[in-house]
């Protein structure tokens, strides 16, 4: 065997740990919203411009076959193969075939449309033990939490009688909602960006914050308890930051770069988080930079400088489809090895965790590979060093053994 | 015959539309001025900084065959075959060897120093009848107007008694000017940069803003004509979207990226841009994001999540030479296929035309080429999407049908 | 031989001028020493973050060898060889197999834990002597001086008695410290970042900014010496852009993009610089863009669009490892190739002044290799191109005969 086609199987056979995902909508699911989900755009406008995109191809070359379909079969016959074989029997061929043994799941974005925690991990684990071409892929698939910070500041200010009243009850909901978690996340680059002012807030401005948004959100109506008050943003990203726990340190996961449209894209740059990272290195918590695209080189960059920062190249891998190298190789920049992780950013279907996990499998093994072949390194290291991205930094960052259970 | 051989055989035969060009200097041209002209610094220094760029190197390769030499014939040899062919035969074997059959002509840059349209639409007739290597490529070449806003505006204002005389002019001029047009644009990176105000202009706003214009243009003399005001920019660019005709939705082209020097290139970010894209779906008019270099990810990135976006590659193509891959792979990263155009920026001299077609027909060969070789794509879906780009994507994108004339 | 194997053998065998390095730390080197000068992070805080990243890999492939190791020998078989061959023979080692023949040394960070220049040139000259296997590589290395301006006018000031006084004592410094050296550099980038404002300042504006300064140094301790007033940032630059000399035309390096952590990294973006390049257009002095990772796109375009504009693409391209092509590649871009540069911006250790000359040779190879492979450059021609970025350029753009001493 060759080093390269030795360094294919071995990607192709590693376990994934998924450290930014999202759950799956019910069944049934529509057509309409199949094509919604396979898109950041706010709706599918036609089905030309979700087939006829790299996704596209991507779905075509990797999902079609998931689903017993040649590759390349068109968007025809992919969705009358998904209609036949029912939601449940696709989604296991689906999730069976991306070799994702662990989700760590975001359930910040239209919880109420999706799959519980447990549904997903039956459906994927059943998908696992009938990938009977994958080995080591057997066996349970789990899934934990990741609690988004911005919605369940939401929520504690729904039932809130007064910002002093926020502010009492949000520890006790931080606390609960971190017992059964393993990191959180901030959605700062959607409110209002992340050019956070580093200074931790003090207790009084914090108050004067809550007040303020209390205030706001009685007057406003429902949608008015959206959260974009930036003392209180940096306040539940300091408080995460600032909190370890029995399995490790405080994780902040903080959306980067490409997301839906009402994300300020200038304003997700991860150069304008720099300050804050700086302010914040001494507080024992870590930093995930997520997805990052087009700021890549930005986030690998950034992970270099700061001992407490980290990246993934999730979402936009499965998006740009044939054109992933780039991203991935731009993870690898100047980032040590130990600060990459691998995500889907899967949302609402299975095609985009298939999708997520089966090209970063197929560039990372172009991309290592061309390390191999042009650079002389060793099949071995580069091996070791995609297995790192694959699970091994997720469990050390995470403190964690997760695919151990 | 191999699938990449089949690819570049079908991409060297394929008509062209550039969507986006200028028309050329009149004759005779001085060697200065053929120098000028192929880089955007103001003034050619010297034949190296002209030669010794990827430009240069481009030049030799596509352009020195079809003036009868050799691949790499020196700088001396190509200026010498050029005086020996004379203007009209040098610019029709050029023209030619592009395989553009359709010119949408921005008459904005320096217009009285070029060939009418009339001029450039035989001469470009001559050359494609002559080029009888490309299938074809044979018949009538045709040119069609593009209405540049800023400069419509400042000959409405020249003649004006007033602010509120050009409020009243305004209109007609811009519909006069739209009925021989196909569509409009905008250089507001130029004045001002992207970053424009998303708000539509009020009545008042206008009025007031052209009052103010127009005084500061009678105080300075003629250069002060020139449009800067933001709210005025705003109000065109508005009038163009939301202006549809017989033949499709208005479109606004926008300038994006590298340009002149005197282009702020920090302003000219389309990300800048996205609060007024945002504001502007409903219009029903479309808006082409321009060359884009070095922000075509980002701008891809606004072509995927706005429906009435479109972008493409010139200008710099031809500039980057063999570094052109980059670019081309990346309009095709986020953006629906349907969403890219090809376009050349040519100004001035027949080579910046063929460089613009010759550099992009192989860079997209090699691109596409690495789809079907490493991504599995089947080689007759890749020649579709390049005949998107090539000439679909523009019919569909302003209503016409350009080949049929 | 093949073309791609000629044009390997002379790139392998040119001598380099290295326009942009530091000195060397003195002896005896820690291991801890030396895995910080491997990192731009403040501290290497365990080895995995140094040995597994691109820069460790490409250590491991070009420096084991040149200490007597097999390739990709393990970091402690590495640290053991150079215990075992000590400090100078290490040294030489190292920088022998660079082929840098002429340095010009910025001692702006830390000059007091650094070898003198004398101490350099004699341990690079012994190491060249040594290198049989590069021709022409044996002989004298040289070794010149940049000024660092800021640091200039820090020790200015540290002696004045008043503003007035350092206003006054300022150029006598300045040319005496030109006297001995090639050229000038600015860490603007570090100092308030590089959004100069364009003006000249004044002299009532130099002496206003001196005063506050003088009064400002005289409360704070000796740290508030350090300079980031912009109106004397600005004038240290117009002086040194102004200033000609015998040699040539006054240069003035840039810090452009990666950097040390303390570095604002949005502020360090060349395209923030434009407007004061357009104004010292005029001046005769010349601008050189240093490093400029991930800014190298920006950065060969403004080579493009402003004559008295260079760059290089130093300091990243050791520690991106397998992934400097894209920088090589990107560096010669837009930018004429007259303008291009070579440097390593080693600092400490002699293992970054390898690497960046062997990564730089290895990227230029297969980057070059690709111009001929695939657009059909003449290999005598790509060899002079990479001899330009080697040598001829910094000669051409700092007026001397660097290798002829």
């Amino acid at each position: 065997m060759t080093a390269n086609a030795e360094l294919a199987r071995a990607i192709d056979a590693m376990p994934l740990i998924d450290h930014h995902a999202h759950s799956l909508l019910r069944p049934p699911l529509a057509e309409r919203d199949l094509l919604d989900a396979l898109t950041q755009a706010e709706h599918a406008t036609d089905h030309a411009a979700i087939f006829d995109s790299q996704l596209g191809f991507a779905l075509r070359r990797f999902c079609a076959p998931a689903l017993g379909l040649p590759p390349f079969a068109d968007a025809a016959e992919y969705l009358a193969a998904r209609e036949r074989l029912g939601f449940d029997e696709a989604t296991r061929r689906l999730l069976g075939a991306s070799g994702i043994r662990t989700y760590l799941i975001d359930d910040g974005h239209a919880p109420d449309r999706l799959l519980s925690d447990a549904q997903l991990a039956e459906l994927a684990s059943e998908g696992a033990g009938a990938d009977g071409d994958r080995a080591g892929a057997a066996g349970d698939v789990r899934v934990h939490r990741i609690v988004r910070l911005e919605r369940l500041a939401e929520s504690v200010m729904s039932d809130a009688a007064s910002g002093a009243d926020f502010v009492d009850r949000l520890p006790v909901a931080l606390e609960a909602a971190a017992a059964s978690a393993v990191g959180f996340k901030t959605v700062a680059a959607y409110r209002g960006g992340l050019a956070l002012d580093p200074a931790k807030p003090s207790p009084a401005e914090l108050a004067e914050a809550a007040e303020a948004w209390h205030a706001a959100s009685r007057r406003g109506g429902a949608a008015s308890v959206r959260l974009v008050d930036p003392v209180i943003i940096r306040h539940l990203a300091w408080w995460a930051l600032e909190r370890g726990d029995a399995g490790g340190p405080g994780v902040l996961q903080v959306h980067v770069g490409f997301g839906d449209p009402d994300l300020r894209l200038d304003r997700a740059d991860p150069f304008l988080l720099q300050p804050f990272i700086a302010a914040t290195q001494a507080t024992g918590g870590r930093i995930a930079l997520l997805h990052c695209h087009p700021y890549l080189r930005e986030a690998s960059m950034l992970a270099h400088l700061f001992p407490h920062v980290f990246l993934d190249a999730g979402l936009a891998v499965a998006h740009v489809g044939a054109n992933a190298d780039t991203l991935v190789r731009e993870s690898l920049d100047l980032a040590p090895f130990s600060k990459v992780l691998f995500s889907t950013d899967a949302w609402g279907v299975p095609e985009r965790v298939l999708l997520g996990a089966a090209v970063w499998r197929d560039a990372t093994t172009r991309v290592l590979g061309s390390y191999v072949a042009e650079h002389g390194w060793p099949v071995d290291e580069a091996i070791r060093v995609a297995e790192l991205i694959a699970w091994r930094n997720a469990d050390a960052l995470y403190g964690r053994s997760f695919l151990e259970g």
